[in-house]
């Protein structure tokens, strides 16, 4: 097991009705709060007037910024940076997905940042400071209302990157599952995907002797395979919601990963795709991501015969371990099937004509490699494009 | 699922040598720190001249207070409280395992309150307040590293009641396997048994739909199974110490409970055993463990057949749930003694002769039920009590 240190401050308020303990929550951080979202759906299911009626009780002023799109861009993060300046405003409320949450993390980092708050994507400066953040999630998916991580595009170059930094975990997440009822079945198993995605980069691994927290993360994976096809069929049915909701949580608050080199080549891989076509990052994760574990697998077979044999229950054939192993990502993919993800570009309808461009892209033309399990550059990475065909 | 709230602000730093960081992370709660430890262990190994140094590096003043007993005992904590206002200390350093760590806590929370520090364990005071806390773990079992409870022995009348209070959740808590290389076989067994049980007070709840967290507790159990008989085996095996430890924060953080009803009946029916003969806690709960489990199976068999198939792989009976869950418990049982643990009252050579007495302490004479999957009265305790011998 690799040496670590964890860290996770935020308060996680879970259950029927939480909104409505938002206004006790801001106030323990400020006076004056940035109300962060994205587009009408808060509005016309009433959550925003719920918000902003317990802000207003509790004392609170008000700035809004709505117009957060899913890959959340830049633009909006420097608008939203001048206007918490501008307003001295004391703290953040996302209310929405992991865009919103992304973004509104960019904008908090970004605030008593000297330069330009895209250095920390670009890897040119490291956060030690952060406005106070909230969150009420209405997405289950990116578990960004408690991890450290923020995702956010550049138009300059459509460049789609993240950043990692403890100071951006937000202070407290109100988590009702009744305010995913609402979600569609497509963007229900999307935020499925993406849920186990995270645990996957981090279950996939060199790092020897973390029997304890392959467990766990083999677990977080079965709870997911067992609620999801509920949620997607039953969008009302709070039980689902809910398990699946902490799921997401869990699956990227880091807890999962401590101990374990990650891998995350996956996610950088979607990212090319999702930038460029604005596809859901979910599905998007589902054609990458088995896509990557075929073309990887050989690397260290038996940690892909204990995921085929442990998280799908695939009968285990002793003598042939590729026949295990290629079952397991047989059923994996089977599964995103059946709560209706793409598993292919085709089935998302996106053109394979652009490979080579991400591939180079992904790996700054072949100068940076993606992953932690197995380094791939930039003819690794057309490879498992291919793969996705 | 409940509703809950979760908040775990503790910092854990995990790995070897993290012990010299202890100046660094105390610097940051104050000036002078009260460093309470158990017996000469920590001299003998040179622990406690480490943490000395570090903490003098880093410009910290220290006031010592060891003699912290297993059990650990109201007078003492009542002689830290005095200590600790005396000097006014800033922060609690406690280097040791759980009984040291629950000790520090109820200081923690005493030094602040007016009355009667025993006032929160005997349930008529809420700590809304307590000193900041720090952790040098050296032993891996109680949980209390990151956990929100404490355990005090009251000598008056030898009452051992537990307290629970986020507010006393360490601020940091350092965790090195290293550390753990000379605890003994059975040290090391009776930790096993104590962080199994947490996980297991857990597991067994009413609260229907909690899929997730279920997978959660049968991994980390998993996990524990795995690695316990190699700790055991080979002292110094980094690995297996490291998983155990880890291990142990996870499975009392309350995280694997959130949103679950709990039951902590086993834990009050093992405390009258420690209280009286002075039993190591894991060793008493592996006795009464699978006590409670013959004694309550039948009220929610299903359950128990569960943790049959998944905790145990027990082929399961469909025709003859009872066989599944006896083949259950018989396994755990087998699991304890094969690393070393008692499974009945005469292993430990405990003496029947009090078991009434113990039965009617632990119930308050039958006007306090134990437990919240199955409430205990008096009769239930005793009966028990006899399956344990």
């Amino acid at each position: 097991m690799r040496d670590f240190t964890f860290s996770n401050i935020t308060k996680i308020i879970f259950g029927r009705g939480v909104e409505e303990k938002v206004g006790s929550e801001a106030a323990k951080w400020g006076r004056k709060v940035l109300l962060h979202y994205g587009g009408g759906h808060i509005v016309r299911s009433g959550l925003k007037a719920k918000v902003e009626a317990s802000l207003r009780e509790a004392g609170l002023e008000i700035v809004e910024l709505g117009g957060v799109q899913p890959n959340p861009r830049l633009s909006l993060v420097k608008e939203g940076i001048d206007l918490v300046r501008r307003e001295k405003i004391d703290l953040i409320l996302a209310v929405g997905g992991g865009s919103v949450i992304d973004s509104a993390k960019a904008i908090a980092i970004g605030v008593p940042y000297g330069g330009d708050v895209w250095d920390f994507y670009a890897g040119k400066a490291k956060a030690e400071e952060s406005l106070p953040l909230g969150v009420i999630l209405t997405i289950p998916a990116a578990g960004s209302e408690s991890s450290p991580s923020s995702v956010i595009t550049n138009e300059d170059g459509w460049l789609k990157r993240g950043y990692t930094a403890n100071v951006m975990r937000p202070k407290f997440a109100l988590l009702n599952p009744e305010l995913t009822f609402s979600l569609p079945p497509y963007q229900t198993a999307c935020g499925v995907a993406d849920m186990m995605a995270h645990i996957m980069e981090r279950y996939f691994t060199n790092q020897t002797d973390v029997g304890f927290s392959d467990h766990l993360c083999e677990a977080a994976l079965r709870g997911i395979i067992q609620y999801a096809p509920l949620a997607v069929r039953e969008p009302e049915n709070y039980e689902a919601r809910a398990n699946i909701m902490w799921a997401g949580t869990i699956a990227h608050n880091d807890l999962l990963g401590m101990g374990r080199e990650q891998d995350w080549a996956s996610h950088d891989i979607e990212h090319e795709l999702s930038a460029l076509y604005d596809i859901a990052h979910g599905a998007g994760l589902a054609i990458v991501f088995p896509a990557w574990m075929k073309y990887v697998y050989k690397h260290n077979p038996n940690r892909f015969v204990q995921f085929a044999v442990r998280v799908f229950g695939v009968d285990q054939d002793f003598y042939n371990p590729e026949r295990t192993i290629l079952e397991g990502i047989r059923r994996l993919e089977e599964f995103f099937r059946s709560i209706g993800l793409p598993t292919r570009l085709q089935d998302a309808e996106i053109p394979a004509d652009r490979l080579e461009e991400m591939a180079a892209k992904a790996t700054k033309n072949d100068t940076h490699k993606l992953g932690g399990f197995l380094p791939l550059g930039q003819k690794d990475v057309l490879a498992i494009y291919e793969l996705c065909r």
